[in-house]
């Protein structure tokens, strides 16, 4: 695969990878006063944000929550155990406060960006009457809502391209150096499976779950709609073309934001299936974007440990979450902020004049 | 065994149990905005908090980290790769502000308490010398450190009870409705070991560990001693005889802070290994003193998962921490403000009015 062919679309990501740099962070956590490694995931966490900030006192500035929102034509299938409605309704529920996402990124600090992608609804009042210092609203949408990918393809591969497009743009006007990954579409973990099942080479019953709440029955729906979807695409394995076809508008989005975000070094906060599954197809697209990743948990959704294994990717929290929202990246939010503040400010044993000659 | 034999160093503990409150908070959980039980291990622990405060909109308080700190006579026979005056150095550590539970309890704003319960050194100048603001020193040294347990009870029966009485004391003096807690002894992954070991009937081998980081070799040493310790105290069974015989100053403080803050219905934030096992000891004196734990997290110190089995425990962290000073604690800290802000503040499907007919 060739990437100037999706150029200037998809921006080249270097790798960061520095074994210099690394060894001298390493150096710092060793002299810190605990013992060697007792910190655990904590000092690992502390090195790959240094790394990624290129900043052996890493200081996280003015963290942003991105919540991409669309609609899904495939919902007309059955797939999900809540209506279409519930993605209009909960994007003003987070606009309000009174999702589970408003409440954490509100305790921490972290602004909070809502973007309608496609949901199918107009949100063009709302974004105009929210007061400074609340959550914002973005207007980025492509159509309203997916096409049905059990029929044809879920998107035009224009449409999938202007969402990449301003998923980039989009992330270019934020500031900050993290970016907390979060979304909302109903149907969206039948789009993620999908994109997962195809990508990964996966049998679709193991990674397809009960989403928002399916029965077993209704699981076994779900994964037999899905089936269906692989077969109607089945010759379509490159990345974009998978995400055209069986992804969702708020994957796309997003995907572009993850590569713009890691062409800037940003941290990125994965949060669980979905936006793990956008990880993916900007992984397929530029390798070097894992290396921007901290992921902040396993979700319930089964199809995730698949999906984290495939991006080797250790998550911090194990707490069989499955709401999605960026609730996760915003619960795991402070973990980041004390692996840098660990590193940044604990003594040495130097400095503290604590003795380190071990008898082990 | 009779409670009342130790009236009235031994508070009795009353359930807290109540299943129609419990009901409550559970009803005000699933009519959140999410889909049913999707917040995973938060609901449980906003559940859990709920109870132990009586509380169904629970607000955590003047949080306090408690560092317990003493000396272990049995570091004589080599169970540890530090020497014994990494204890104080590192108290003047956490006074100074440059340990990792330093770093995470300034940036949590949570109050850190050093105790002083036994250690080889006279900190009475440096009490006197923290300025108003700083964490403080306290100051209730029962002897300069245990005595050798491979040699004899490493307390007298006196002095585990004053130990005790200061515990609750100390707790009595702090305001807030948390307690964190928290240890600094060089060898007392020995003692959390052998409390463990008797208590629990477990094989010694399989509860012992590096601690701060013995060799394969040092471990094989470390629980060949631990073995002889054991062999000298096998008539000891009851609780408060195994805790004076094998324990530590700082663990038999722990015990009474324990005691008394389950009594007041405090939120009691548990460690790592050696917090768990002052939790045990607590737990065999009153056993409704766990109805009032949260687990911060799970240590790499492989005792430490019997431990968390024994008390039915689930972490909220599984992160190969190993350095103990409530170190995990603080970490964890925010997540349970998370869960606390997440039962007060999301909203209800009637209140944000989001759909909550499911079609599963």
């Amino acid at each position: 695969m060739s990437e100037s062919s999706y150029s200037p679309l998809i921006p080249h990501i270097a790798s960061i990878d520095d074994a210099a740099f690394r060894q001298q962070v390493q150096q710092l956590l060793d002299n810190k006063t605990k013992p060697l490694g007792s910190l655990g995931l904590l000092e690992a966490l502390a090195l790959r944000i240094a790394c990624i900030l290129g900043d052996t006192q890493p200081r996280l500035a003015n963290p942003q929550i991105v919540v991409f929102a669309a609609d899904h034509g495939l919902v007309a299938q059955g797939v999900s155990a809540y209506p279409a409605d519930v993605t209009w309704q909960m994007v003003g529920n987070f606009l309000a406060g009174g999702a589970a996402v408003s409440v954490l990124s509100r305790q921490h600090g972290v602004a909070l960006n809502v973007v309608d992608c496609g949901v199918a609804r107009d949100f063009s009042p709302q974004a105009d009457a929210q007061p400074p210092g609340a959550p914002r609203l973005w207007l980025r949408k492509i159509a309203p809502g997916t096409q049905d990918s059990s029929l044809g393809p879920a998107m035009t591969m224009a449409q999938c391209e202007a969402a990449i497009a301003n998923g980039r743009a989009l992330l270019q006007a934020l500031p900050g150096n993290a970016l907390l990954l979060g979304e909302m579409g109903i149907g969206n973990t039948s789009s993620a499976s999908l994109l997962l099942a195809r990508l990964c080479n996966l049998d679709v019953e193991t990674v397809t779950g009960a989403g928002t709440g399916l029965s077993g029955e209704g699981v076994a729906r779900k994964a037999a709609v899905l089936r269906r979807v692989l077969a109607r695409h089945a010759g379509v394995q490159e990345p974009l073309a998978v995400l055209a076809a069986m992804g969702g508008l708020e994957v796309a989005t997003m995907v572009g934001a993850v590569l713009q975000a890691a062409l800037e070094r940003r941290v990125i906060v994965v949060d669980g299936f979905i936006t793990s599954a956008a990880v993916l197809v900007a992984s397929r697209l530029q390798p070097a974007v894992l290396e921007r990743c901290v992921y902040a948990h396993r979700s319930g959704e089964p199809g995730h440990s698949h999906l984290l294994a495939a991006l080797q990717a250790q998550p911090l929290l194990d707490w069989q979450l499955r709401l999605g929202e960026g609730s996760g990246a915003a619960l795991a939010w402070p973990l980041l902020e004390s692996a840098c503040a660990m590193l940044r400010d604990m003594a040495s044993f130097a400095s503290a004049g604590v003795s380190n000659q071990s008898n082990a």
